[in-house]
């Protein structure tokens, strides 16, 4: 393990997406979110993900110049094309782009089709929180999961984040319909754990927990079997018909995953009393942190209660992180 | 079991209402609801509820005549008051008026609060669709899970429906939080069958598939663990945020639940182009379908799919019920 200072990694990011022909603020932008999701804990949605990221902007698959536009509009609803660029610069343009609506009106939505993996979805929940407004945002993905009854994957596990604010302690989740998100199937992979619950299926069709195995067969399991397989085709189908973009369907008929659909639902909670929504949120925390936990040890924990404490322990002191991810973010940089 | 007809238990239910002094148009509009629900194979929501509501009204916990209005606005998104009256009226007035905002403004929202149980999540869905628009609505309860890590239950189990509109073939998804809705667990205690997966734990903190068990125990399981739980609470937060109204740590407070929050929000497609949508839906369904099953008998249905084969099977044929839920609604009328 090392250890890594924020302004060592961000600076390090910016480089190396300059070097890659990023337009400036485009650099920079990434670096900072790429980063902010690896101090809050969230590596295999933050640093972990880098290669990848070079790897397909070298090949020509992803375009950084490329600016997000919108294409048609409804009302307080706008489509936009993300053109095949950026996923986090997209990501956060329609999310700028709804709160900006959200201001005016109450509640604003893009749809954006076209665009790339975006990281993590709790990324633009945090950015909504942070200026007081409320989201709901989604995105599509390739089928990674089998519908349910089914023996092939054929549904996205498409994560969603809900954020509600608050100045101190908003509520942020991030969840892909997937019992474990392929992020985090790669991290358990690759220090050798067993998930602590199953996780997928085996080519024969068993529920497992080992997570090499289920990268393997490509077979995740949904959240509550049914469920969240239903929830995974409902949020793929209100994706593209919002956004007339690309369904998991067409996604799965493309060499790789790209041009992506996702929703970006803002809501201007400060037209109301905010004050009062402030307290409803503290009662909220305050009810489930009352709760009497299982392990007498272990405290009750909101949705991005952990992402703070991380967040403000990993700044601190600095991230630790396995080497060979470090090591081979550094190796692209000084690369050729 | 008894077969019984539409029109039968449509008037048999209008009648008790009206009996019950619910006005001319609510008696006619639950008991089609009702009807609806119980008719979609959706009985744990439509007619085995019918008891509960008349010893509600009866007791004077819900007032039939009190009539649901806006009491504040911001853009697009209304806030309403149901005035502890009809969850089912409550509902229905909000989706209405949810489409009536996104007919002008491609969005729409209303934000319901004090208003009582809306007996099954999916009709509203249903509603939305028939009017070609797309639709996200849920309602927070009190609570009937334990928030993750917790041994009491401290979150609802929050129903939520999602639906995207097509002219024969909607997709709506019809979900709670909890791996069984409380209904479902009453059905399957009644006749005495195992959950077909875990459903909730025991006294002992253990997960077990005894639905009787887990009523007792009150600790319904989330969908995906720690994920349910999350969904469960945001849900709830965004709920009470949005409509000014009881979150489910107000809820646990009153001695029964009443006076919840809700949320619809409804997107009109109608604008965008309604023939491509039909063809984005039809694709995602054919890629699904094409999945190959788990057991070769066996087809692959979509969120919805199911309500409309039983729904044409059980107009046609009549439905089979329990003789003792349609007795006790029966009894219900015939008593003084």
């Amino acid at each position: 393990m090392v250890r890594v200072g924020f302004e060592e990694m961000l600076k390090t990011l910016e480089d190396l997406f300059l070097k890659h022909r990023f337009p400036d603020d485009r650099a920079r932008l990434c670096a900072e979110r790429i980063t902010e999701n690896s101090f809050d804990g969230i590596i295999s949605h933050g640093v972990f993900m880098v290669p990848w990221l070079i790897e397909r902007v070298t090949r020509g698959s992803i375009d950084p110049s490329v600016e997000p536009r919108p294409v048609g509009s409804l009302g307080v609803i706008e489509q936009w094309d993300g053109g095949g660029g950026l996923g986090i610069y997209n990501a956060v343009r329609a999310t700028e782009r709804a709160l900006e609506i959200a201001t005016e009106f109450g509640m604003g939505c893009v749809a954006l089709k076209n665009t790339n993996h975006w990281f993590r979805a709790g990324s633009y929940g945090w950015q909504a929180a942070r200026s007081g407004a409320g989201l709901i945002a989604w995105t599509n993905t390739e089928s990674n999961m089998p519908v349910w009854g089914a023996r092939d994957k054929s549904v996205g596990n498409n994560p969603l984040v809900v954020a509600v604010p608050h100045p101190r302690t908003p509520i942020v989740l991030d969840i892909s319909m997937s019992q474990f998100a392929l992020g985090k199937l790669r991290l358990y992979a690759r220090s050798d754990s067993e998930l602590p619950v199953p996780g997928g299926y085996n080519d024969e069709g068993e529920l497992i927990s080992d997570p090499g195995k289920i990268l393997e067969s490509g077979r995740l399991l949904p959240i509550g079997f049914w469920k969240g397989s239903g929830l995974a085709i409902v949020l793929d189908a209100l994706a593209a018909v919002l956004s007339g973009g690309l369904s998991t369907a067409v996604l799965d008929s493309q060499e790789e995953e790209r041009n992506v659909s996702q929703v970006f639902i803002a809501f201007n909670l400060e037209g109301f009393d905010p004050s009062s929504i402030e307290g409803q949120v503290e009662e909220i925390l305050g009810h489930l942190h009352d709760a009497r936990p299982v392990d007498p040890g272990q405290s009750i924990r909101h949705p991005g209660q952990r992402v703070l404490e991380l967040r403000e322990s990993n700044r601190r002191d600095g991230l630790m992180l396995d080497e060979e991810i470090w090591e081979s973010v550094r190796r692209l940089y000084r690369s050729p």
